[in-house]
């Protein structure tokens, strides 16, 4: 397996030596924020909005990790140049940053955090599959955090609550994928993913309230935009997705995901929808890489 | 600086070489359990009950550590005899087990687990000055999670709430405690530790739904009995703080700490009160340990 | 009085005939769902629509009746034409479609269900004096289910809240209709229709989470387009119905019903609103009924 | 089959000839209320607190029967003589009372109600093999009635989250039974049972806020009283149901049914445990009966 | 009518005298604490307990009066002293301390505070006729505010919510009672009283979580373990109140007052409850007052 | 100092005439709804939508004023005329009104009101130098009302919980602002004036569900109309006003208040930015006065 190069505090070291402290109150009280963007063909995607959401994270929760923001774009494209070698046998990569709070006995006298920009191959085969098929979506028991004790809006390594969820959906189905809801049942996120659904013409996902705030997401609308498909931010409950005429994931790595079952309930027709189709086909021609063909190639289907 | 033996995936080593990798879903997801105990001149205390506590853990989470009940109660026995010649210059040790659940795509087809024991001297000139000054405490804006999302009484290291609710008193006085509250305004616990006031002879604190079910409560409800004073559960808000006679926190490592003052009001009279250091004396006398006198000790106070 | 012809279980049938077994669960647990459309001169009204979210609702509850859509809209119109002798005495009838999940000891093993259609002459007396007086609402302390207990947006006949609202408004005022809140003191719905408010030129009504997507709420905004009267769906309390201009009812037998007080509190100038009138005129030319003055003539008003 | 005698608005009749009215607004908006007691040997259990809780729920929804408590009694046990001559091949009866709202357009001008008293064959099927085998049970995402929407404390026929929560917990284990919870993640009961644990040595239950306030429950806790097993009131969460030593269920018809398995975890050994057996066989020395024995004998186990 | 004296800012001087301006946050922004005690034939009455909690709230809002606890017990009595010449004709008094913020752009640089005591003659016309009559109680929407708003154990002026349950419940019967509820639906208090019921043969009220600490409550307590009648608090609906033995309100005037309809519903018998009645008692032998005959001579009702 | 005339129920007196009995409810419940608008060169600015929005007040809490519209609005009017020879040293005035529910035991049966409008120096000292330094604001842990417990869109006296915010805001920093938030954590309103953020260009602030329907606050919706500036109502927590790139405050007085840090945050650069100066801008050339200059000059900045 290939030890890619990683960025480590400071320095460039292979990705096996990046280790972190039990003491490191990134590991030992959740307290990291990060982010994830991802490569097609070699060439980042949104960089820049990734990292800006990662300094939204930071400024919530006060961590100063003494990079500028063009520090971290710098590393965060370098990066991938660096690990270019390896990127062919991968079909592209993720490119993830993580930022802890170093150790200390209390939160404001922390530190020095721990910086660590890293890549990985795309997962493929954990979603290549279900661009044909089409995934299945749980709702599980389990909440999204409230905004009052921890705001989903963060890119926080806490995700306990998260775990949960995907325990008590692989109860129900082992390869459905968790839709959580909020304290009031509405439809939030996925766990590291968005919800998106189709009704009368019109795509409709929760507000950014109770979810994180998806660049993916956001070229969901950009794209919707370009198609000239009306896009609204509503409160969803699980009513309107078993009765959506599509639906669809977005998120990092698949890009848009198209979603045929809900709760045992088929949705729409129960085949991935047109209007996902032209979503992906769309974000396909934006980036110059055939989403599904290269997902499905390096996972070993076709 | 000691670095002292610990136990790692089954083999003892160096604490030093204790590290956790960024993809383990324990860092990656704040996917891990844990428990802390501490000696008494050497000799573990109430170990049974936080072994019980982290396998009550550990069943809710769903992570199979493969070692028996009894296997974990060895091991932790066992760390103890083994880093007995650091003790003297440490004074005491906390004990403190963690279980990851290992690296993985999904939560439930994730492993295998990292299953740590350590120790650690006691961090006495943390909380030692506060036994004759008494702490404060600050009830900070950030809440403690709730039971739908994430129940407090699982022993967890997803904390950033806790984290936040930390810099948010550190704001207002940067020695006071954090005391949390729920999402009805409820008094909950500390980060890391529970909370209890004194009012009309009787001792008060949180029931346990909102709160870990703390092993040195536990003490602390065992000690009331012994002394005869009356202790009950009950819904309390920063009212009931603020015009108690007394308060205190209970915890693995200071055991039973004045508090003196909170949300800037002193609490009685502004001095550490008279059943609480009754509490501290019986727990001293059940140890065979001066408590107080240890920690002032150690922490250079005296 | 005349007996109908009514649709059961695959037979056309005196509704005099139609009974339910105390055994059906749909009697013994509420577990039914249903429908209810008009005809304007003896013809259905949106009966697509109806019959459209009388699927949503059999979906979400998961009762399959066995009946295809398509053949559901068939016995709607059947029925209607079977009654059509019987219409010139009744002015118009309602259509009313229920279906029950049949016995059983759990809800996953029940059945067969049992269907009906049946029609009913139009209750004109319960309303029609309202067109020119204009109803009084009262909003009462029982609330709407949330969401997480049972969607508002299935029509079902579990409705036992409904009844308890009804009794609290009579002891204010006996002739005042229900207007209910959610949880959070949100304007629903009535006990069987949709409200409207009118300020600033501006037609509103809750969206639609806890409440009923009422078809004739549909019609509204269909109607508000047409006539270039602007319409949103907004939170909306108390507060904003007492000092609203004008407000009215929808619903499927007076279609759209003035309200000039709503908890003792005079709506606008406490007269039937012209917003309101011009949405009843247009209604009317569209179905070709005088919609009002039908009413009037049926209750024996003019 | 055998077609019981019934008691139906005054009269005695074939259970057969019971129908209700699809106009009857206890079929059309839930407006039932009603309760359930059983025979142990034919003779009746606790007839008097019955009746009593179904006074209670009558005065809550203020259905006036014109029946008094005495001739509610007095129907309630002639019932049971009447139909003795069944009795022998059902084991035991169960005898149920409902009384409806009546037809009406609103509820406080509805009427009169239709009132019923019926016998049934205990289903010892559903649940004779749990005895020896313990229930499994799932919590669902669907909750209780909220107090201020519907109080569970009425035993009313509106009960359409209760059927949600049965297909829920099927799609999981299609044995398992419901065990519900409040909106704030507290336990509160099943789909017409009480939810008990047992841990360290005490029973524990839900307080009656959120349940219904049963007569099996009641005798639970004179027979805890009459062993001296302590048994407490408490707000109980999932944690501590996985986390107990023991679990049952109280209900008419099972008395008290073991619990072994909830959310896939096993509660204590995965065995009927020994306090619920103490109590079975109190119960069973109470009425004369063998419950367990009568239950496996007329499943058919033994 | 008399003019009392009364302590205002450090002078004792004719009530008349006692205004407020406009521009003292105490008017401005409900920026006030208070209390009220009453004498029984010219003695007061349990005055340390009010004052006691009179410097609770005053802590909470942090307001310094620069009184000492002792200086205002002092006031307390001598303006009963002062006033004693007028009691006669009053038959008793209440007497009442408010502290006002004072003037100024922001609450923590305002100041100085207005400080007053003053007595007024007991309104027995308010309250006399209900001993024999029992008084009617109605459940207001309008709910008590919660905790994290503004904690109801605080005794201060800003109780419009308070207003606005008077008016909703004068709408049901003008003669009325309010018996105000959280926003959970749980029974809290009345607008200047405590709510409490019987049932088999067990006083119980709310736990003073959401409720003022009213010190009549407190003596009620002391006269049922007087009394041995068991006496808990518990969180209470609107069907426990319906479905009680009896009820009774706790006020600082009235003492105990019988309630017998609860929304239109008779609690009990609908007559004054025999425990009701035996506290009564047993509060006139321990102030040496009979307080029903007292209240109904003043009244004009004998 | 100057005494201004102002009006008193009926009559115009010196303002220092004007006093409030402690029996008015006005006082003793905080049964007062108010309202403030101010001047510009001595005109007075929207006064039309302040009178409006006092009678919905009014309106809410069912006072009659026995003044009509029309009366109220030629007093506010006439207060300006008769203070005009006072102006110039104050530069503007606000101009109140408040209206007391009066004295009596009940509020449905009290009265007369008591009805003030009074003019004002406006108080530019208090908000003067923020217009160049930007003010600061900080999130208390003390919540708005629930629009169940007081609706925010009353514009009354009963804001005890505005008071205790305010000192708690004092604790971090005393020069900061309160930013209030609701129960589930969204951003409301400030202790009398609304909070806004600006993002991509687009201007967002709370809907008005939760806090009062400011006339500044339309009047920023006004202009930012005029300069083409979009601007959205939106639920928004914390997280959006520290990565906000503007923030301001609107409010009678000041008009629009540039923010420049929140929590300890620094919103944007940290320097009033360039959307917050158009629309103080555009303000000031619609009413034709400098506000920034006249609120520097007058506070004696300039």
């Amino acid at each position: 397996m290939v030890d890619h190069t990683a960025y480590f505090n400071g320095e460039w070291v292979p990705f096996s030596e990046v280790k972190i402290s039990p003491l490191d109150r990134g590991f030992e009280v959740g307290d990291v924020v990060f982010d994830v963007a991802r490569t097609f063909n070699g060439k980042s995607f949104r960089m820049k909005e990734h990292i800006d959401r990662l300094y939204r994270s930071l400024k919530y929760v006060r961590i100063d990790t003494g990079l500028s923001f063009d520090e971290m774009m710098q590393v965060s494209e370098e990066i991938i140049t660096r690990n270019e070698p390896h990127r062919a046998e991968a079909g592209d990569f993720t490119v993830r940053q993580f930022v802890t709070r170093g150790a200390g006995a209390w939160t404001h006298n922390a530190g020095p955090p721990a910086i660590c920009v890293y890549v990985q191959p795309i997962g493929f085969r954990r979603f290549a599959r279900f661009y044909s098929e089409g995934a299945h979506g749980v709702i599980p028991r389990t909440r999204s955090y409230p905004v009052e004790a921890l705001d989903p809006k963060v890119k926080h390594y806490s995700r306990m609550n998260f775990n949960l969820a995907e325990l008590e959906v692989a109860d129900i189905d082992p390869e459905a994928w968790p839709i959580m809801t909020d304290l009031d049942g509405n439809i939030t996120e996925g766990t590291g993913y968005n919800v998106f659904m189709v009704s009368d013409g019109v795509i409709r996902t929760a507000g950014d309230r109770s979810i994180l705030q998806g660049i993916s997401r956001a070229t969901v609308f950009d794209l919707a935009e370009q198609l000239n498909i009306p896009i609204v931010e509503e409160e969803l409950q699980p009513y309107d997705l078993y009765n959506a005429d599509e639906a669809f994931f977005s998120g990092t790595s698949p890009c848009v995901l198209p979603v045929t079952r809900v709760d045992k309930r088929e949705v729409g027709d129960g085949k991935p929808g047109p209007i996902t189709q032209q979503l992906l086909a769309a974000w396909s021609e934006r980036v110059g890489v055939d989403i599904v063909g290269q997902a499905e190639r390096f996972a070993g289907l076709s």
